[in-house]
């Protein structure tokens, strides 16, 4: 079991944040992020989550005007907004990634259903360990999904086969722009043993 | 940043198991999971995810005829298998969950577009949360996507808006039986920093 700092970092003091301290985040820490959440397992080990970590002013504006008026001062503020995409042509690195059986790449090739809920299933269990893995490396999350997909789409992944699932700040979270924490439901609304 | 340890419990250590060691689960680690989980961030705290830990032998021989051939024995063998579901009516629980916007509700119900892709989104970032939250608890996971999800709808959430999303095994994985870890895409081939 992680100790209690630990437990602490990830879950239970871990706070959606709206504010920013003026703190920068490195490329370093990116690529901490990317080499802890790559190892989540993934069916297949399709691996669809592509990510696009907007930091320079230019592309920052670009994606403030996709995000819905509520989130743009938020997006403006942080010192990183990652966009979290899927691939929707994750199939054909199979044959690299999933050598244990070759004939995976054909479970979805051409089966459109088949490749959509893989993606979306997929890319969201990536964006989990993503969330984590921020944390982890001692920064704090925003995840949202108040943004015009199509805009972000034609704005970042034009011509290629990936696609928005969320958006996700990273910085340093300013505690004193914090909501107060919503409820969650308890273990027996949400779970049973049998 | 978490110590080392604590980045090889959930991250670079851990893996997918296909077999399991003789030593059983107790309800309080399942109690547990939740407990950490459930803090995950989701969008607008809608938390869809509803579990189902598949524990006694007579549950667990209803859901073995739900398994594709291939992972009936290594379910049969695990102590216990989550059934990781989506409440598909998961906004009547909003305005207790997200008393933040009262509006809440109305932004999903009878929007079955709405409803169906941020129960999946969300249930699956949730999924990825109790992936990290059981390792963090000290178990191994092997989550799975072949089964026959009608089935399973049928013998585990008739008469109830649930619906599966994935399943996957809790226990104390025996490292003999591992297969060879799948490789993972460079940054460079996953991310880009603009």
């Amino acid at each position: 079991m992680l100790n209690e700092t630990a437990l602490h970092t990830l879950f239970l003091d871990a706070r959606t944040h709206n504010g920013w301290r003026d703190k920068p985040v490195s490329d370093e820490q990116l690529r901490q992020i990317y080499d802890l959440m790559k190892w989540g397992p993934t069916s297949a080990n399709c691996t669809p989550a592509r990510i696009v970590f907007v930091q320079s002013p230019q592309a920052k504006e670009k994606l403030l005007a996709c995000m819905n008026p509520g989130n743009i001062e938020k997006t403006r503020t942080a010192p990183v907004t990652a966009i979290i995409g899927m691939d929707l042509e994750f199939y054909e690195k199979l044959p690299r990634l999933f050598p244990h059986n070759p004939d995976a790449r054909s479970w979805f090739a051409g089966n459109r259903q088949a490749i959509d809920s893989t993606a979306m299933r997929n890319s969201s269990l990536q964006g989990g360990y993503f969330i984590v893995a921020a944390r982890a490396v001692g920064l704090d999350c925003a995840p949202m999904s108040g943004f015009n997909a199509e805009k972000i789409n034609e704005a970042f992944f034009d011509g290629t086969p990936v696609r928005v699932n969320f958006v996700c700040s990273l910085g340093y979270g300013d505690t004193s722009k914090l909501h107060a924490r919503g409820p969650r439901l308890a273990f027996d609304e949400a779970c049973r043993i049998i």
